[in-house]
């Protein structure tokens, strides 16, 4: 055996020295704490401290020989790394110093080194060569814990919700013919619509609770059953049933709002075109007023001009069709209309085609379909009337005076179903990443020649900067969408322009994120991953069209970043740029300091790890965007160019700032909601969530960050490692994570996620 | 009308100047063009060419006035423009010139200024207030000429490969059930092999033409019709029939190539094990030689040592089954044994179990099964021993003594397969592209509130920057996959270690990128894309899974890093490290120059269009990720860790170099070939590809370049720009672009893709 060359009292910082500096990622504020630590324990001399103080210089590295030492002198005390130890490093240095009969009381100091610099096994386990008694996961936290801070004030309902979900009706199944899918996924609806969830979001003389926030908090759950299920149920009771609560007046909800959360009354909403997808305000529908017979007259004018991908249309005896509203020879713009288009016995009406879209990607359980209205009367009193409405003498009337105005306040009372979609994407996501994080908990793969079991797929520095990442911010989006559902829904601001542009972006954001998961997710279960009885690829296939339904993603991009642009003031979803343009020429300033070069070049842990750091770099993404974007737009409208073509050109810049908005929105939404969390270990783990969150945006955006200066090369580097550290700090606690999302155990069927 | 200031002899020259200061783009390379072409100008006079020459100064830019100035009176002018002049601005301005009675004739410097800064009409039609004659797409190349480069030498082969499957039988069609998809799927192989595609790779004495190279071809041709075709064939000829071709010997060709290649013995490829998907050497399956009774027992140990995911499993005859092969008590590693697993009507033979894996995200024409066998005895010559036999005496012998290098050899003769994937995937990236871009040059969608027209989705900026680089780099990807074929198939080169990295690299890159094209396709073409008769949702169901099959990609990317770190020394698929280890002591040296700043921060065209550009920061990306990496494996080394560790703790490195590599080999092998294309329209297009190729990549990896100081801020946002200005230079050439892959008219069956 090596002789100890030191004195005996130092023995049990060796194993701490040997992990500090195995990584290169010793700074000044780690130092700093193992330093004061140094000085202040008492059972070191003067000359100890100064030795272990001098192998605390970043210039100057301990010799690898002296490092291979320490490596040694672990090795042959024979001692064993215990993960489940509370602080297992000052354990394992403890038994050490036992063996070798050195001071062996616990060492406070070293327990707290262990916590502050936040020195896990997962770090070093590896870098001894003693027997590790290795835990799959951990149990500091609680699954169930999480699972309430998540569901806040929905609790009740969700773990109601949730025991519904059970009933053998959902048990997941494949179903290839859509015929006999849509009959399982309609007979899901009528299911819960009988318990009263279809009618959740309406006031309670509509059998209702008026919680149209526990309403969107459904939608991820119902995506651990299925996505035709999820969409079916919103475009019954959220879409049809939206339209007439919103846009219709007390008539409508007396005569239809009960049978529509029931389910009694089966219904779609006409509002797409084949020929005008995201260009609501170019449909072609008419609906004119004929005031001899006191009628509306619905109509399809071309062939093309059908309704398309209709939500319900095979099954539906109403639909709520979109149409320009022609009264006394006048357009007075897009308004709703309630046609009934089948009779009792489920037969077409007279006037009414519809025809089935046919099989699709995926949500083959939807019954999509296109709408035809040949010359379709209806009683006047069928207009949705809430902001538009024909009076008994025959004229139009409507309080909103602008056709602008009132064609998006209408638009905008649907915004509700935006983050529904963002809800149900994110629960797709979820559950992707549970099965794949359970997966890798079990599959084992390679190993090296010594050791007989091959690693989990779990341990592989590769497999958790993929999947990490991912479950970090399923956490953001969860607390984001709840908040923008809950901005959408408070009275007291009746303004809503801001949170249409904010879930515009947010929509955009999140259903990408959630296809890019599902794709992650499934790529790391292998061929497995490819099997439907595992979940992953009905979910991709049901997730992709999420990026294009109510409202395009690149579309909502840009209206995300018009509303920025124009600080909030422009009407949402309009395609003129006027309010832009005005106020560019006012408030076109450039007020970001100058990065200073100590700050973009700043890399110690407790900098890049500060919510300041973070909040910091998205503000000032959005802002230089927009600055720039501005300085853009304004210099080709005064070189003479139309603003229309000026827009054109800086389209991508826009879909940057919007994207850059939606990012930064994220994150302090979620920063803000943990700031609000009791102190304790659940709120450091969210925060520790975040972070990795945000230096993972962070890091996809480097080039422009790096770009701008606001970050140096060093910086950079940096966070790329922090973000990998932090996937290591957190494996133990993975599967803790994943199940503090409540996916109901009948849900997770996947043979492969099972223990 | 705005008097007109200056010399009408200058008045030329005006929408050419407005043209070039409506953009930020003028750099030093063009102002000399330009100041060439006018001091050549002999219309001019002195005075003229000075006032032209201040209006060249990029630090004293003409006043907004004065540009407003030029733009109206273009627009006072009534003139048209119209795309399809030769020179559309020199002729603009030569009927401008008409219109002021100024010097009308055609101008040869305005023309030299309009080729030699590429200027075209897309990036200026907007800018003048003047009628446009469009052009949805330009005819200035020929697609067939296109086509017939990018065939080359297979142009007969393709042919009368695209011919054939223009037979109503590969018709598309939707398929729900897989047992009646797989008897199409059946038939169609079968319908191919009767014409003698089935044997193109094999011997001529086994109705084959040794064409390996044009084998590969057909794969893309194949994803036109259909991908579960495409997975079958590639089972069928080149899995099954390759494994006897490559690994067996003569009695084995001549007993059953023949039958083989005209489908008449249907086999499958038993290589995976539930248990153990990557990793090849462990599994767990055997064959024992049983010397008294001369025969081989194949057996399957545990319920979970299965074969997994057999393709071809349920309609097969006979299955190559890879095993650990015992000869006398002896492990000799893994060897492929031929089992028949049914008889003559089709029952299971004794000792074989075979279950359906069931359906899956896509290719539910593919029979994929498990596999189990129950000590089932074959004859001693059913070993495809042309690497290790068992001899008459009853032992084992192998030319190839080291069982690593064995092992690896075998596995070598597979990687044909990999490229065949790739090409696949390829096939369906083109074609998933055709419809996204036929159906963007249809689609309209918004409009200003002047036009009646609304603009085609082709023409917005970000539909192009989404589709154009896509396609530029399925050009890319063209050339080098038959290039690496065409390396894989020369005898001349029998150590294919490096021609293995390179596939391995490829394979990953080039099935990652059809993915993302496959969903950039389906976003781009909205709720339409989703429909199954649109072909991109099957595309996407199919190509999936190539990212994991026949190598995952994660796993094939670090090998091909390995390969590069040991300087393509280490034996291809080794999880050993010791060579890599071995090398790394000797030749750790950064020969790499450090980049001057004049070279970082140089933005102009010239500069970022030249392929050196490229090709040097490829190199300088592969070269120092090479250099880095080495050294901090060694540090970790030389600190004691044990060197399986090491590499797990760079194992993100090792990713992105695998990826670096796969980089720098398809520019570099696409940029060899136009070098060889004659000189030529054609060629500057393909050149242009490249170009459009490199700089998307480069901006990719923008971050990195930038975190070196490989590339400056400036240059950074050159790039960005850059790629925007190419996207819009090729608009009126994609569809051309994507006419140039050859689809077969019948292929090409989704609506929204019909003129």
């Amino acid at each position: 055996m090596k002789k100890f060359d030191y004195s005996l009292r130092i023995l049990p910082y060796i194993p701490f020295f040997y992990v500090i500096w195995s990584d290169d990622l010793l700074s000044t504020s780690e130092i700093t704490v193992i330093q004061k630590n140094l000085d202040e324990d008492d059972s070191l001399t003067k000359d100890d401290k100064k030795l272990l103080s001098a192998w605390l210089k970043r210039d100057k590295p301990p010799a690898d020989s002296e490092f291979k030492g320490w490596k040694l002198l672990v090795h042959n005390s024979g001692v064993k790394l215990i993960e489940s130890d509370t602080y297992p490093l000052t354990a394992l240095s403890q038994r050490m110093a036992t063996y070798y009969k050195s001071n062996d009381a616990f060492n406070e100091q070293l327990k707290q080194i262990e916590i502050n610099l936040g020195i896990q096994p997962n770090h070093y386990n590896h870098l001894f060569d003693v027997e590790v008694e290795h835990e799959t996961t951990s149990d500091y936290y609680d699954a169930k814990e999480i699972d309430t801070t998540l569901k806040g004030k929905h609790a009740k309902l969700i773990d109601g919700f949730r025991a519904v979900l059970n009933d053998p009706l959902f048990d997941w199944d494949i179903h290839r013919t859509k015929e006999a899918f849509r009959e399982v996924v309609l007979e899901q609806v009528k299911f819960l619509a009988d318990r009263g969830y279809g009618a959740i979001a309406y006031p309670e003389t509509y059998g209702g609770t008026n919680d149209m926030e526990g309403y969107a908090y459904m939608f991820e759950n119902m995506m651990f059953v299925d996505g035709s299920l999820t969409i079916k149920f919103g475009v019954q009771f959220g879409l049809f049933g939206g339209s007439i609560q919103k846009l219709g007046t007390q008539k409508h909800h007396d005569r239809y709002l009960n049978a529509t959360g029931k389910a009694e009354l089966l219904g779609c909403f006409a509002m797409t075109e084949t020929g005008h997808g995201s260009n609501v305000r170019g449909i072609k529908t008419t609906a004119t007023y004929n005031k001899e017979t006191d009628q509306l007259v619905v109509h399809t004018p071309g062939n093309n001009d059908n309704k398309e991908y209709i939500g319900n249309a095979l099954h539906s005896k109403m639909a709520s069709v979109f149409a320009q509203l022609i009264v006394n020879g006048k357009n007075e713009g897009v308004h709703a209309i309630l046609v009934p288009v089948r009779d009792e016995n489920h037969q077409l009406l007279p006037g009414i085609k519809i025809e089935d879209n046919g099989y699709k990607l995926g949500l083959n359980g939807v019954d999509n379909g296109k709408i035809w209205f040949h010359q379709v009367a209806v009683p006047r009193e069928n207009l949705l009337n809430k902001y538009g409405t024909i009076k008994d003498d025959g004229s139009y009337h409507s309080d909103i005076k602008n056709p602008n105005k009132r064609f998006f306040t209408m638009l905008g009372t649907l915004v509700g179903g935006r983050i529904c979609v963002a809800r149900a994407g994110l629960g797709g996501a979820k559950m992707a990443l549970a099965v794949a994080v359970k997966h890798a908990l079990k599959r084992r793969q390679f190993n090296d020649s010594i050791k007989i079991q091959e690693d989990l797929l779990m341990d592989y520095p590769m497999h958790q900067l993929r999947l990490t990442p991912l479950v970090a911010s399923a956490y953001v989006y969860h607390i984001t969408l709840d908040k923008m559902m809950q901005d959408y829904c408070d009275d007291s601001q009746p303004d809503k322009r801001v949170v249409e542009t904010q879930v515009a972006g947010l929509k955009s954001m999140v259903t990408w994120y959630a296809n890019e998961t599902i794709q992650e997710c499934r790529e790391a279960c292998g061929g497995k991953g490819y099997l439907l009885e595992n979940r992953i690829a009905d979910l991709k296939g049901d997730v992709d069209i999420f990026t294009t339904f109510e409202g395009d993603n690149t579309v909502l991009l840009l209206l995300a970043a018009k509303g920025v642009l124009s600080d909030f003031k422009a009407e949402f979803n309009s395609s003129g740029f006027s309010s832009v343009l005005k106020l560019l020429s006012t408030q076109l300033s450039d007020k970001l300091a100058t990065i200073n070069p100590m700050y973009s070049n700043k890399v110690d842990a407790a900098h890049l790890y500060n919510p300041k750091f973070h909040k910091h770099a998205f503000d000032y993404r959005t802002r230089r965007l927009t600055y720039t974007l501005a300085m853009r737009i304004r210099d080709y409208i005064k070189k003479g160019m139309p603003s229309y073509q000026a827009f054109m050109k800086v389209q991508t810049h826009l879909i940057t700032l919007g994207k850059a908005y939606a990012t930064e929105l994220a994150y302090n939404t979620f920063s803000d909601f943990v700031a609000t969390m009791p102190d304790g270990k659940n709120k450091e783990l969210f925060e520790k969530l975040g972070t990795l969150h945000a230096l993972h945006e962070i890091r996809s955006d480097a080039h422009w960050y790096l770009e701008q200066g606001y970050i140096g090369n060093s910086k950079s580097k940096a966070i790329r490692s922090r973000v990998e550290r932090l996937c290591t700090e957190l494996r133990p606690h993975i599967e803790v994570l994943v199940d503090g999302w409540g996916i109901p155990e009948s849900c997770m069927s996947a043979p492969i996620a099972k223990k």
